[in-house]
């Protein structure tokens, strides 16, 4: 058996980014920049007023001193001369600043009479003047590589005038379930069977952080059946499997999967749930054998999948993000397997966070997997700790999974 | 003036949830269930065994006794027979417990010989069999109505044997920048003009909270050009504009939209940034008109946007998200205006969460506001407070704007 630690870096240290593919802007929330993006122009492009009000030089802009309004230049319609001693010109937020002025009076500090315009509040040289570049000047890099993008990159992208981005191709990730015993839901369900419910909760999951998703049909307990999957999943970036990696009597996706070509890395995990797990590759295509446990295969899903994934969308190779909190309840000493417990959250009025680990750990309950928000991180022969102790957390919410 | 509450709480009044629409389980993420998710089957169906081994009866299976081995039944594969005194039956992890059966004998606690198998350790009645219904049963509830649909909610919904899903219609929210001087990002620059990031980021908004984009084309300040965009939203949820809304003199969209039959109900609030706003409805679209500056547009879309959307896919009308959190820098009174410091986040060791406003708040700086972590919200007349005082935060990286 190995550790978790030592799996995921095993898994990760095996996956490559996808290559790039250029997106438009509108279609390129959530995914990961694969070059650095750099500004296409200068913002602002040059000096201009930061408030409504008048350009003018700041030697005419005492207390009481009357100008003269030359012209107007709204945002877009830039007044092109050059503005002389006495004069000024009228303009709003954004407009630019013409040539010889220096100052801005403010509107409400102004009183308007005609081609007139009297100082109630003097001015002061290079207030309310948003300077060229001021927010990024051509050439600056915006953006790095690998960068998962939200609205406010996107939108300083835009504003550095490019209307596409290179980002790396979604991970297409084929997702198997195997055994005699089940079926999708709607489908009919063999006798003694059950429903599935691994495949589409692993496809959300595989949406959670970023990848395509394909539900491939079920497949019997059939050595051919299995061994035809490994068409169906040329070209794919990885194969996720559920059931089939445990040491029991049914367990033929290893033995399949080997006769055409796939490599096992490891298979036994000390985790609790989820044991059984498998890695390797088959082809150009990774492969991952995920308990057929609903809870196990989810929480397997967590640790290994989604930063695998993440992996193959461009981001660093990295753990789930881990967040602090205090136990809300007591846990016993853990054993020499790694393990997950199941939890509510709930916040103080001071910002703590406070786990508190649901009374029964049943791997069979999916419902009270469903019910939790965070997953508290027991290590191997993890001593007991009292309600307040500080402990490690995966909040799922936030996840999306 | 109105509060950042009270416009929020009439914009959430006035609007309702899309209709309901019918989604295979595949496209379910991040969907919001519009009728409560009630399963079809119970789970597991019957009593079933939690481990490998042997079924047999309890009374048979002290240290040492020796049973005859009358079959095996794998998942999927039931033994339809009734379990004699003496008798055990091979079973596997989710095998329906033969009739007659009332314990399980441990894979690892027994030793095989031929149709022989000898009790290496007593078992106890019941131990380790998963009672028929013990995840749920026919009927239940598994997911109420208004639920933000994750990838455990996905699957349970698939145990429940649903193939697909009734969800809100995504909202359909059209994007429109105005202005003489804005291009959209890899279009001809009007003279003095820049380029708007505005749209895209907002789409990208739009998108974090679930909704369906559609930017439409930048309109110049010209009242006939605007008043034809009343045509262009004709079934749209949403409207959202951004510039045109200040009290400037180009502020046409107010006065154009109002021809067409506008309802505004407001349009100044007591914030920073971001002071101008607008919400209306137009026909059967609702619409909010954001500032021009792309920072306020981005704080007042995260602010009133995001709600709005999220309302309109089903979920409870409510204000973003917040956490608390810790100062990490001493901040100044507020004035009368409610305030939105962005600001960087970081977490201690004790799981404490510290948030530390930016020294600059310009809100011409997109870069910046691109930078931040985290908006302090900062209440009108809110006294200074020193490093260390608790205040309320809206995390921007976990709605992804």
């Amino acid at each position: 058996m190995i550790s978790v630690d030592d799996a995921r870096t095993r898994i990760l240290a095996a996956l490559r980014p996808t290559p790039a593919e250029i997106v438009p802007l509108a279609d390129a929330w959530r995914r990961v920049t694969a070059a650095p993006v750099v500004a296409r122009l200068t913002q602002p492009p040059r000096d201009v007023s930061a408030m409504d009000g008048y350009a003018l030089r700041a030697a005419d802009g005492g207390l009481g001193a009357v100008l003269r309004v030359v012209g107007s230049a709204p945002a877009g319609h830039p007044w092109e001369g050059r503005l002389a001693a006495g004069e000024a010109l009228r303009l709003f937020t954004g407009s630019i600043m013409p040539d010889g002025a220096d100052a801005i009076l403010l509107q409400e500090d102004a009183t308007r009479d005609g081609d007139l315009v009297t100082v109630n509040e003097a001015v002061a040289a290079g207030r309310h003047i948003r300077r060229a570049g001021q927010d990024f000047s051509a050439g600056n890099e915006l953006i790095p590589a690998g960068k998962h993008l939200n609205a406010r990159d996107i939108g300083l992208i835009a504003a550095g005038n490019h209307p596409w981005v290179a980002v790396h191709r979604r991970p297409r990730v084929a997702i198997l379930a195997t055994g005699d015993e089940i079926a999708l839901p709607g489908e009919p369900i063999p006798p003694g069977g059950i429903v599935s419910s691994n495949s589409h909760a692993l496809a959300a999951l595989v949406r959670a952080c970023g990848g395509d998703p394909v539900v491939l049909p079920v497949v019997a307990d059939d050595h051919a059946a299995i061994m035809a999957v490994a068409d169906a999943v040329a070209g794919m970036d990885l194969l996720v499997t559920t059931g089939g990696a445990s040491v029991g009597d049914h367990d033929l996706v290893q033995a399949a999967l080997a006769a055409r070509g796939l490599v096992v890395d490891f298979w036994q995990i000390a985790m609790r749930p989820g044991k059984p797990l498998m890695f390797g590759r088959l082809g150009d295509t990774g492969m991952i054998g995920l308990p057929g446990n609903p809870v196990s295969s989810l929480v397997c899903g967590i640790l290994f999948l989604l930063p695998a994934i993440a992996r193959l969308t461009g981001l660093p190779a990295a753990p789930p993000p881990v967040t602090q909190a205090v136990l809300g309840a007591a846990v016993a000493a853990n054993d020499h397997r790694a393990d997950h417990l199941r939890a509510s959250l709930a916040q103080r009025d001071d910002g703590t966070l406070v786990v508190t680990p649901f009374g029964r750990q049943d791997s069979a309950m999916l419902r009270m997997m469903q019910t939790a928000d965070a997953l508290v991180l027991r290590a191997p022969h993890a001593p007991a700790l009292p309600a307040g102790a500080a402990v490690s957390v995966i909040r799922l919410d936030s996840l999306g999974v």
